[in-house]
């Protein structure tokens, strides 16, 4: 192959048809973001939003704007929004909470639809969170459940008649390998196990049709590709066929048919919307619509296509600049099987990392030995991409991490 | 009694010590906000606040914000600002999610340290959401526990050896009622009982000692007295004595003892830091923040003051003004019993309350028939109250309610 250059990254660049997008946020000078797959960038929307927000309609219509101003629709209106991103219905999705306790609802809501199975089944190196709360509803029910966990290649073996619900997240948080939501999806079916996607990594970076998939359930974050700021509230997906037949777990007053009749006895409201449990964070959901806004300007498809590109381009580079150097692609060489994320291994994956970061290339570590990048198509250039890696060629080289500064863990990364 | 005038009121102002900090709050004018304890107005600060987190942290230094403004350490960090204002030490209160999701954590935490008893004790008019909350739960687990609703006479009565948590509101929604929480978390305590308490209509407005009443569990909201802002994130309280031994039911991964080595089996972290499940909401915290350090610059018992003699004086006035319009009393008349609110009954209680924001007047109505007015003693002034009172005058003797476009009820009010 031959060798690239910055030339032609800036060629690509001038031809990009999502271009333009870049101008949509506020990016800091002198950075290369390769960590919106962890928090996204600040859409440049979202400053007026929020003082509007503060300024007009909490500060001066007060608790009015709940009507005047529907704060009270949001959860809904919003979760239409992003139904449009993961081909989902519009009744079919609600923002609410955060993902852990969405898939605590939901998780409990799939048990509670397949009674007689006792199984549930994941991966090993699934996101943390989604374990944890597994584990966390298992021992609080204390009925018999049992958490199945098994490698990405034992999980067709392992959906038997036993199995209740399949949980997964579609695109692996560390080596960024993308499931096959609609055949895993199939297969579930065929054997009456219920799916609960985690859509975190994948949503807002690629077309996901989970209808058209027959997916049952899912839920996703609102800070990574959907721009919605840290800690964002998060969403959740049931296929219509399931709404009427779930009880909440989670019977909170916004997930009653008439909160503000304030009747002594639960009743659930009819659709999704009795998976609203408290009172709607209205800051964070004004943050998170913005963001959302602006991905559904722009076409899902050339999305994906561009970051499978930005992708491509990262690992050709770093076979390039840094073969030398021991640094191991860690997640799929085919862009078809990989998420808008790559992965490299090295011994000193969390020094290096610190040393990229103190250059302006902010990428993140993962345990133990993971660096990870991720692609943001709708803020993220090919030059940025050179430029990234002609910093971790420094970085190598110069053994610039070997320093004992970057050595040293801090309580986040 | 001798009639009271306007002057009089603005000679009370005048000698106001907690006077100035109406000059911390963007109150729109024109207006007599009676719904503080509904939404709280908005602290001078916040704006500023939140222009600096978008700008600077979101946007500026992203993802690294989590460490260089410890955006990590916020739940804690506002947690133990909350813990001042109800009596509890710093490690003993956590800001998480809602209230309604917080309830359900501690109620399922409290069904867990007492295995044997199955009884839950509260009030029949309690907040909705503490009662659908509890029934959920029941429901869920599936393990023969049973509600026990009594009229706040019968509590008494109620608290025998089989039941496992009393959930009481300390300040009733509705009537304003305040519960005496040392009177009757002693006789809990006395039963093997434990105790949660939700000071959702009650903290901020007065001082509130949790510890010194042997108080074992409580939650409350960010939005009311705490001017946190619509939806603004809640908080949550555990005594240290039981904080080892409750296994979170929502088992997230913010509250792992090692969120970021992503091991795949929960372990919770040693103390209140368990009960945090999701990525912390950043926007939410720092409306907060604002609220909650605004009240710490305060002295609760000059609160709790000034808050019995607007109440008294509300009261005393609509006697006065009122009394031959059929407006009555449906709160406690002597302010020891009382929360920040009264509360009066009129067949036509929501008309009343649509006429009178009509004026600017904001209070709100509750089913079936109760007007209410909240007194938030950091920004409202003695006149508010003459003029609030003086409008219902003139709303009663006008019958300014008798108009179709204030009887059709809007779906928030």
């Amino acid at each position: 192959m031959p060798r690239l250059s910055r030339d032609d990254c800036e060629r690509l660049d001038s031809t990009d048809a999502l271009g333009a997008f870049r101008n949509r946020f506020e990016l800091p000078g002198g950075i290369v973001y390769l960590d919106g797959n962890s928090l996204g960038a600040l859409p440049a929307g979202t400053r007026r939003r929020l003082d509007d927000l503060l300024r007009e309609q909490w500060g001066n219509d007060l608790i009015r704007s709940w009507n005047r101003h529907d704060w009270i629709g949001m959860p809904r209106r919003i979760g239409a929004k992003i139904a449009r991103l993961i081909g989902a219905d519009d009744d079919e999705v609600i923002v609410a909470d955060s993902t852990s306790i969405n898939l605590f609802k939901l998780l409990a809501a799939a048990l509670r639809l397949r009674p007689k199975r006792k199984v549930i089944v994941s991966e090993r190196g699934n996101f943390p969170t989604d374990l944890y709360i597994i584990q966390g509803l298992i021992s609080l029910l204390d009925q018999g459940h049992e958490l199945r966990l098994v490698d990405a290649d034992e999980l067709p073996s392992a959906l038997d008649a036993e199995v209740a619900a399949l949980l997964l997240t579609q695109v692996d948080y560390r080596c960024g390998r993308l499931h096959d939501l609609t055949a895993m999806t199939r297969q579930a079916r065929t054997n009456g196990i219920l799916t609960l996607w985690d859509l975190s990594h994948s949503a807002g970076a690629m077309p996901i049709e989970l209808n058209a998939a027959g997916a049952d359930m899912a839920v996703g974050c609102g800070y990574k590709y959907l721009n919605g700021g840290p800690g964002a509230p998060a969403y959740l997906f049931i296929a219509r066929r399931h709404q009427g037949d779930v009880q909440p777990a989670i019977a909170g007053w916004m997930g009653h048919a008439a909160p503000f009749e304030f009747a002594p006895d639960y009743r659930p409201a009819p659709g999704i919307e009795r998976h609203l449990a408290g009172t709607p964070p209205v800051l964070g959901l004004a943050a998170l619509e913005v963001g959302v806004d602006l991905l559904l300007d722009a076409d899902l498809h050339l999305v994906r296509e561009k970051s499978r590109r930005l992708g491509d381009l990262c690992l050709r580079l770093v076979e390039q600049e840094c073969a030398a150097f021991g640094v191991e692609r860690a997640c799929p060489r085919d862009s078809a099987l990989r998420g808008s994320q790559v992965a490299f291994r090295h011994p000193q994956g969390y020094a290096i990392t610190q040393a990229l970061i103190a250059k302006g290339v902010i990428g993140d570590f993962r345990a133990p030995d993971i660096l990870r990048f991720g692609f943001a198509p709708l803020y993220l250039r090919y030059v940025d991409v050179w430029d990234a890696v002609a910093a971790l060629h420094r970085v190598m080289r110069n053994k610039a991490w070997d320093r004992p500064e970057f050595k040293h863990k801090a309580s986040v990364t």
